[in-house]
Parts: C-alpha cells; structure tokens; sequence
C-alpha cells in the first residue's frame, strides 16, 4: 500500500519583536537589529503542515483536510491570529520568537491531537516571501 | 559524481466529484460536503515531477526537461486536461479521484517510461494553492 | 476628501463547458476546441472586487472588507462554489459561462447589494493564471 | 510622443492596530474585530508605485527605477520597516492606519520628491494577499 | 451592451544590455549601472495583453485567446524568446532596450493585426518580480 | 534538542546559453534547442538555500538569515548578478551553464564559509517558474 504526504497551507497575521530579556539592550540591538526594534513589528505568516499515511480506501483520504484545517484553527491559528507572538500565546510564553522556535511549538501544539495512524511529517513556517523555518520532529 | 533533482511543472484543468458508490448518499454527503455535489466542481491542478540522476558530462542535464514534458504530456496531461477525472480517464478508472488516489495513479502511469538511469523521486499535485498531495513511491 | 479603492480577493472552484445549444456539435468542438469537451472541466477561479469611496472618517475604512466578504458569499461565492456553473447556477441559467458573461453577470449580481455610498469600479475573474476577464459596468 | 507607465514594487514589514480613541472600547472591538486586539499585529505590507512620462529619448527610461527606488526607502519604507504604524511614524501619527488612510498619507509623502516632469499615477497598498487598497491622487 | 477587457499572460526569456552608443561608456556605466555589464544579462519576462469589446453573443468571448495566443507568438514571442534584444529583433533595431521601450514596440507589432472589432487597452511588461511598464497606446 | 531547517531565497538576473564546443554546431542545435541561440538569453534565477542546526538559545536562530544572505551576496550573487554565466564567473569557467551545473557549483562555493556548526542541507536553483535543479550534497 502506498504511503501518500497531503500539505495543508494556513496564513495569520501577528505582531512580534526578538529580544532576549536575558542580555542588555545593546546586546539585542546588535544581535537582532531592525527585529529588535522596540515597539513591534508584524508579518503575514504561511505555514505549512504536512502529514502522511496510506490513503483509507473508503474516502481515498490520508486524512480530511478540513479536519486537519480545523485543528490547526483551534490548537494554532485561534490563538496566534492577530495576536502579539511575544505576549498572547500561552504556548509561547517566555520564548523568543524566532522562526524557529515558533516552528517547534507548533509542532507540539499539533501533534498530540492528530489520530494514531497519522505520521507529521514536516511544518514549514514562512516569515516573508524570502525567510522561512521548516521542523521535522527531529 | 553529483546526484542532482530536476523538477518540471506543468498544469491541467479537470472537473471531478468525490462520490464512492459503495456507500449511500448520506454517507457520502456527510464524508465529502461540498466535493460530493452531484454536477462536478473542477480544478487548475499544478502537478510538479522530481527526477534525479547524474548530469550529464556531454549536456549538463539530468534529463532534457523537454523529454520529461514531452513524456508528462502524452502519458498524463493530454488524458486529464480538460476531461473529467471520474468518467473520462482510462487510467483512473472505479477510482476514487481525491488528489492522493491521483498523484499514485500519474506515478504509476510515468514511472516506466522514464529512461532507465533516471530515478523517479516525487510527484505534488496542488489542487489549489491550499491543499496539495506528494507520492515518493514508497 | 481623497477617494480611496479598496479590492477583495476571493477563490472558488467549479466545473462548466462552452457549448452554445443553438449550434451543431461540429462548430461547437471547432468553435471552443477543449472547453466543449461533454464531460466538463474546471478551475480554480478567482476573483477580485473594487469598490470606491472616501474613507469614513470615524473607521479609516472605504467599506469594511468583512462586510464586502460577506456579501461576495452570500450573493455570489455561496451559489458558485463546488458547483457546475452550466446547470446549478440560478443567475447564469441559459447563459453562456465564458469569463465574459460570467464577470457580468456577477457585477449585476453584487451590485444592488452594495451601500449607495460605495461606488463599485472593478471586478476581475481570472480563470487560470493566464486567462482572464475584467468588467467596468459599462 | 508615447507616455508610458512604470511600476516599482517594495516591501515592508510594520506592526498596526485598528483603534479610534474617540469612540469606547466596545465600539472599537465591535467595529474593527480582530484588528482591534490590544497588543498590535502585522503584516508583510507591499506597495505598488507608478509613475508615467515620455521615455527620456537617452536612457529609454520614464524615470530610473533605481532612483524611485531610493526615493520610497528614504520617504516612506525607512520610517515605516520593522516599525509600529500607530506609535512610531511621525507622518502617519494621530491617523488611524487603516490601509486606506496609509496609502494616501504615502502618497503626500512621496509626491513633492518627484521630478517635475514625471506624474505619479497610482499606489497601491497590500496588507494581505486577499485585500489591499488603490490611491489615484483624486 | 456591455465592454468586457481580456487578459491573456506569455512568456518569453532573453537577453539584453542598456548601453546607448551615442554616449561614452563612463556615462553609460554610471547612468545604466549593472544593467551595463558589456556581456549582457537576462529576464524571465511576463507580458500581459489586454484588450475589449463587447462580448460575441454566440461565443460568449471578447476574443478568443487562443487566437490573440497566436498572434503573440507570431508578431512578438517567436522574434524575442532566447534571443538578445539588442541584435536579433527586426523591431527592436537600433533602439535602447528598456522596458518602456520595448513595451511600446511590442504594441506597435501586435495593433494591426488585431481584428478590427477589438481594441487594444493595455499591454504590461515586468522584466522582475519588482519592476515593469505599461503602455496604454498614448 | 530539535534540529531546525531554514530557508533563504536571493535572486538574479543572467545571461547564458547551453553550448558544448566539444561537439558540432549542429550536435549543440539538435540538443539544446532555443537554449543553444548564439546571442545569448537569460533568466531572472531564484535561489533557495536551506541550512539545519539546532537553534542557538540565546538567539533563537539556526543562523542569522542576514549572515546567509551576506554570504550568498559575497560568494555568489556579486559574481552572476547582471552577469553572463559562459564567460564572466571565474567559478564557471569552462563549464555548460545548465541548471544542473551551476547549482552543484553554488554549492562548492557556499559551503566552506559556512560556520562550522551549521550543516548545507539543500539549495534549489529556479530558471523559470515550471524548472529548476535541487543539489543536496550527495
């Protein structure tokens, strides 16, 4: 039987800012210059969420992607959406909002609530049309 | 020797309805909402063919890309374009035609014309620019 | 007071066939070549909606692009989507559904729900990323 | 003699939020939703500027795209990058950032620094790949 | 009845180089910049054509743009595509190819050969994703 | 700890053409087609680079993607851009520009100014919007 990757694209829109309270000011100026930038910034984010399985002969599925949709609406997006990355989101708390580490909190957000015969394969987050992070539980 | 992936795009635009006569209306209704509507709701599908090889010392190329066109063309697109993928496509036949059923069925139907030093490494189809199947043939 | 454009992007998916019932098969298949072909096809259309006015002084907004969502789906989007637009559709019965008559016959569709003080300028229907239709409402 | 149009497109990356001090906080969260969250959001804002002239006869240019470029970054896209559209942009400041209001307050930004011979014919304002607003000048 | 504008996109890629022989090659270096380079460079080149009148009743189309497809690969794309633009276009002899210049020619060589029942609106050139020229026959 | 991808595009604009002085003209013209015209064509070329490590935990970062692109800048895109890929590239001297090679090149002149902890996982090079090449180091 094959085993199938289905993708699933979602955007949101948030503000954030990297800084790292644990090193002075200058120091964060210098590491993350424009991102540093005191009273936020924002960007529209597309992220990508890919899962793999065989398809269920009944519906030709590996899984609904309105279901999928769904639990990345109620586990990610509700909560991240218009929202400000380094003060609103209970999952990121205390966590520098790099690509990066947002891209590994999502997968945590996601992953326990998928079904058992699903494998997450890979989430890919996009910042801007030329900067991205991708995570593959590993 | 460098192995390096060449990936072609090419489009199609299909209608098709999911719809498994197997199990009732109801059924089906519940399972596919909006794709079960009974007079066909259509696509611009975007299929994109990964092949990877050796270049070659003479050409440069993996594989004239033209070729993999020429080869996309007459095994998959001039059977899907402009057809509807539940009645017209001998090759996908009692089929159910979700985009993961789909992706399998053109792998198989590329696979054994490809010259034998290439290898066949992925096959996406995007049924829209959401939602998106890739097979590796696995 | 500047007056300001705003445009709304939606997408739907539908099937439909160019075939004009007052004319021999014969120059329907030569007359429309794929499109006539019977068992449908279909895109992915998409489409944008400009709309013209000062912007409200207490809202910054020309008009609250919710509200022109909204009424995109309810009098247009709501009737077309996943939907055959040569059978299913009230507003396109017995009539042709080129990007041509389609883009009008929406702008006759969306006008009249519009607030008087919006004037509306644009819409766009582009049913591949190559082909496309726009109407001015002259 | 032919006028031709010239099209110079950059981005930005701002922080915003939809709020009207003179009206109460229910107001705002019923008018403006999700945009009116308390802590800001952003987006990957694109802006769209063209100018129109008669090609100079030497350089084939209605104007170096090079030199508008340096214009919109020193004007517009250095004050407005990595910034809050609502707290840190003095030509923005006191205005409710709707896009509306951004794209004409960029367009008395941009226009006195233009040559006298070239006409600034349009701007344009994405806030999302779904909405965006069109200022003329009118 | 009602006037309907067509847009139908091609592309083609090519080389070409900013250089005005009239000129010395200081000013031409410090006028075109890189876009000098003696060696040439090249685009991916997307050209849009739009054109209207009102719709066939018996078709349904402005134009056919199948038909307007290949009077672009006469009169334009097979003259231009993988060529240099400074030597090999009969059209483009002698003549600094900018963008604005080109876009100009292009709809010196495409008019006559519309059928006289269209009219030719528009016709854009990007030479990227950020820069481009629209003609509008003026 | 998680080990992160992430992904950088940069773009430029080239001339080349496919031709092998091994063989004849007419070998050159049968194999590579348009792409073998003598005067040259060109590409708007979009390249991808994705590098893997763990996040730093001070910054968040993989790499400072600002880093990358300078890296890229220095030892690739200052040495193509505006550039004719046959003759002006020392590193692509005496070697057919197909996609295939030069992406394999790009590499070699990429990695060894990588920081010792970060890993070249993949870079992608685009000639058009329907080909490009994918080199993962193997």
């Amino acid at each position: 039987m094959p085993i199938v990757h289905v993708t699933r694209t979602v955007e949101f829109n948030a503000a954030h800012r990297l800084h790292n309270p644990a090193f002075s000011d200058d120091w964060n100026r210098e590491t993350f210059g424009k991102c540093n930038y005191p009273n936020w910034h924002g960007h529209n984010y597309i992220l990508e969420v890919t899962v793999a399985s065989e398809p269920d002969p009944d519906t030709g599925y590996v899984m609904d992607l309105g279901v999928l949709k769904g639990l990345l609406e109620t586990h990610i997006v509700s909560k991240v959406d218009h929202r400000n990355l380094n003060l609103d989101v209970d999952f990121l708390a205390g966590m520098l909002p790099s690509t990066e580490n947002i891209i590994v909190a999502f997968w945590k957000q996601l992953e326990p609530h998928l079904p058992g015969t699903i494998r997450l394969v890979k989430m890919r987050l996009a910042e801007t049309s030329r900067n991205a992070a991708e995570y593959y539980g590993e």
